[in-house]
């Protein structure tokens, strides 16, 4: 599995060593799981009923390489592997760990996880917050959840946080689609548009998608717990958006 | 989803109960979990990609009635329910509940579990042993072995009587694949010889067959670990493998 770019484990790291990261083993397991999840979807999200891509990060599709049953049975193992890693490093902390599976699978499953927004696909009719929400946002509040409680801080504080995150990426998302060359995305740029789906753009023109993007953002520090690392955090979340959309972007002319 | 003969959370609960049973919500929550897992691998097993087939239980299989990606995203889904109901019942015990989630990944994913038996079948070349062993008998262990865990005990001294019974499992289908009438099995008779698929009783005939079924389960009661309620499981599994294979058949001219 080619390394993607892991800003869902970055995230979760980051928030446990705001919170102290008092058992770094936990939370590189979390970070481990979490990112396992986030690979299972991806594999299962490229098979010939859905997106049917035959390339991924630059290589063959699990199915495109592997056959479909194996690439289905790849998908299913990796959500194994996720709670196995959790169930392993648990064992110095049962509590957090019970937790921490938990959590990974209420972001996870259905009714409000990855599975459930990538069900919204196979409806006539959208509830597109929800949708969003569910697709993309679940695994960044699993990412900030996860953080504090493997650093032994309550989940729900955090849960803002990593939903604006989500947010964020969303709109970055549909601005880089908007206005991305595809050397930037790695992917044809003008999808949205070409497709007719609903984006940030669309909706808000670009200047307005770029205004929604820094509410959010500040939306996102402005809800960060009080916790030791709390400014390192907030610098955290303001160099993680001028990676999202680049500097040429966000502020043009520098 | 239609019942089915729920025997590996049958089994489990009957260990739990011979262990003494001191958290009988966990219990229960093992028994849900496993379940889930076994309905998860009907939902895949299902798939057009695997046994395409059309229906399971007498109803329409999940992708013949919901289509083929929600058919996959509900497999998804309910492995990561297991998952989430142990989670939920480990509260109370964290200790026992991170080891059950252990058990249940290590005999669902790969490369000890479900998800690996079923993988051999894309194999050219297949161990059949260890085919029949992930893929039959993993969830048999880890029903020995969750039942006892949940009530307390040690997993490791309950492997041996759910491999046996996941032994005893795969000869009676084979016998009763060989033998029975579709009217026994709810599925056409013969599907092994026609297809020259290797089993049992084309290997031993029928009398070796029976006669490995009882070494089997001579086994499998001499492994029980002593318990509070050794005696009963004996009986249990007796029982349960009258109900494997029909009396008419186990004792001709009753």
């Amino acid at each position: 599995m080619p390394g993607g770019a892991r800003i869902r484990p970055t995230i979760l790291t980051s928030v446990a060593l705001a919170c102290g990261d008092d058992r770094p083993g936990l939370t590189d397991a979390a970070a481990a799981a979490l990112e396992l999840i986030h690979c299972a979807s991806l594999v299962h999200d490229d098979l010939p009923c859905f997106d049917d891509a035959g390339e991924r990060r630059g290589k063959p599709s699990v199915h495109r390489a592997f056959s479909e049953p194996l690439a289905v049975l790849t998908g299913d193992s990796l959500i194994v592997a996720a709670f196995e890693t959790l169930a392993r490093a648990a064992v110095a902390d049962p509590a957090r760990g019970v937790e921490l599976v938990g959590i990974l699978a209420q972001r996870t499953g259905m009714p409000g996880g990855i599975c459930a927004g990538q069900g919204w696909e196979s409806e006539a009719r959208v509830d597109l917050a929800a949708y969003h929400r569910a697709k993309t946002g679940a695994l960044f509040v699993a990412a900030t959840q996860m953080g504090a409680v493997a650093a032994g801080q309550e989940a729900e504080p955090w849960e803002e946080l990593g939903a604006r995150i989500g947010e964020a990426f969303q709109v970055a998302d549909d601005l880089r689609d908007a206005l991305g060359t595809p050397d930037h995305l790695g992917k044809p740029a003008g999808q949205d548009d070409r497709h007719g789906r609903p984006n940030a753009v669309s909706a808000l023109g670009i200047d307005g998608a770029m205004g929604r993007l820094r509410d959010i953002l500040g939306g996102a520090i402005a809800s960060i717990p009080s916790c030791p690392g709390e400014a390192m955090l907030a610098q955290l979340v303001t160099r993680y958006a001028q990676k999202l959309v680049p500097v040429s972007i966000l502020h043009p002319g520098e």
